[in-house]
């Protein structure tokens, strides 16, 4: 199949998926509800879930017992964003084109958006664990893994050091720290969790975790790349940022060209990763192609 | 046992628990650690873990079990405290006689500390449910009641309705909705946790969420209270704030003999919930009445 098509059907179940479990009943709150809903479907690529959709399709489990833990991720990086964007930290009015949370609802609405986000990804998840009891001790394992990845040993240890080094030329120890934990820690426990709840093996989890170190890895850089050589209109925002912000990136510590290399390096040390599987990587390798190769 | 003493072996307990529990560890991120602890030991009554172990002990289950969910619920008490004080919503620079987190730590900071409660929370209590891996079903259900109780349908659905109510008359209704969500929900869920992780029959779980139920409204009633008649040392914080702010309370919509009155009206029907139980309520009893006489 077509990378595109395949990527949309699964942007599909997914978006169908946040849009049956996020709230939306009228209540008091209800406001809430709109402004956790703003940011979810305010055009994410929702690469997240499609890795755990991907890497559970990999070892042959099916999309409806993933799609709560899916979706929960999503909703993780969604606070994590609105979180980000606050004038008290990034102070962005504009994520990939469109106004940020609190622009439009508020701080005190945006932080609370955030925090509401964060919970409902574990409501969500313990919910289906609860409805469907079966397997409980690998769903506990899961929801471990998302949780320890999301948290301040991860994302949000990676988000801390990136608040403390803003304005300050950092060493490159400083900066694998953020990109280990700000970014690639959520990018490897949805691929890790995709597998471990289709039942993996111990080999094919090693494999599937060593291909998303790499492309958790390569996904920041490209990040950072676009960020200098990126189209303004494609990426829904401005670029320049990171030098206007003076922020140390991949390309301001190694240069523009080393990082390229990089990247391309980083792809193919995923490519080996999975080799052992031969065509049943055919997605993880097109998609891993396609991340290098993007525009936005 | 004399109350007093009781109150503070819980506290002792949960104290060294929380110290335990929470992150220490040398790291390029542990300004975070640092955050979450100042908050997290600023002299809090530990209320909501004290509730946790009582209930478990009321049906006779053990302490350890029931410690990590415990903590977690403290965790999640202190985070939705930090986002609270925060400059966009209540903007307190003291709390308990101490300085706000945000106003320590800055309101960068403030922001992910509460981040990294809420999902170390989470984190902690999915650890021990692998860690010890029995009775699954109940600690997943234990689990999802308070991420139930502390999410938008629970507290932080009543931290939104109350910031859409400041400086605005709000009917009985809207009180209500109020008090029972932002406050009172994560009062209920606690108990009923430590008698679900003690394996609570159908009829000790009915008598004690009446009782959380009760004590639950009448906590919060007595806050609105004494920030009419309570003494600024015992508790650590300017009275009148709510007038000042012309914040809508009960002792505001419904007069302060009304809620004086209700409150041991409240009093009354929690002690009568938990009467069948006879001498095994005693703690659950003297604490309630405890509660009511409170000066801070």
């Amino acid at each position: 199949m077509d990378l595109r098509v395949a990527l949309q059907n699964k942007v599909n179940l997914i978006d169908a998926a946040l849009d049956k479990y996020l709230p939306s009943e009228k209540s008091a709150q209800n406001i809430i509800f709109d402004a956790m809903r703003y940011s979810v479907f305010a055009g994410g690529k929702r690469l997240r879930p499609i890795l755990m959709l991907a890497a559970s399709e990999f070892i042959g489990g099916n999309a409806k017992d993933v799609l709560p833990f899916a979706c929960a991720v999503e909703m993780i990086h969604t606070y994590s964003l609105i979180h980000d964007d606050l004038p008290a930290m990034d102070n962005d009015d504009y994520r990939r084109g469109k106004l940020t949370n609190h622009k439009i609802y508020g701080e005190g609405m945006g932080i609370l958006a955030g925090d509401g986000l964060l919970n409902y990804a574990f409501e969500l998840m313990l919910k289906a664990t609860l409805e469907k009891n079966e397997n409980l001790q690998k769903k506990v394992l899961a929801m471990h893994e998302i949780a320890k990845a999301s948290g301040v040993r991860g994302m949000i240890g990676g988000q801390v050091v990136d608040l403390m080094s803003e304005n300050k030329q950092i060493d490159e120890e400083t900066l694998d720290f953020i990109h280990n934990n700000k970014t690639a820690a959520l990018i490897i426990a949805p691929i890790r969790v995709g597998a471990i709840l289709a039942e993996a093996n111990e080999e094919e989890l090693i494999a599937l975790t060593e291909f998303a170190k790499n492309i958790g890895l390569s996904f920041q850089i490209m990040d950072d790349i676009l960020d200098i050589i990126g189209d303004e209109k494609k990426l829904g925002k401005k670029v320049g940022s990171d030098i206007e912000n003076q922020k140390s990136t991949y390309p301001s510590i190694h240069g523009l060209d080393a990082s390229i290399k990089k990247v391309n390096e980083l792809f193919d040390k995923s490519v080996q990763a999975l080799a052992p599987f031969g065509e049943k990587s055919t997605f993880f390798i097109q998609l891993s192609d396609y991340l290098v190769k993007r525009e936005y």
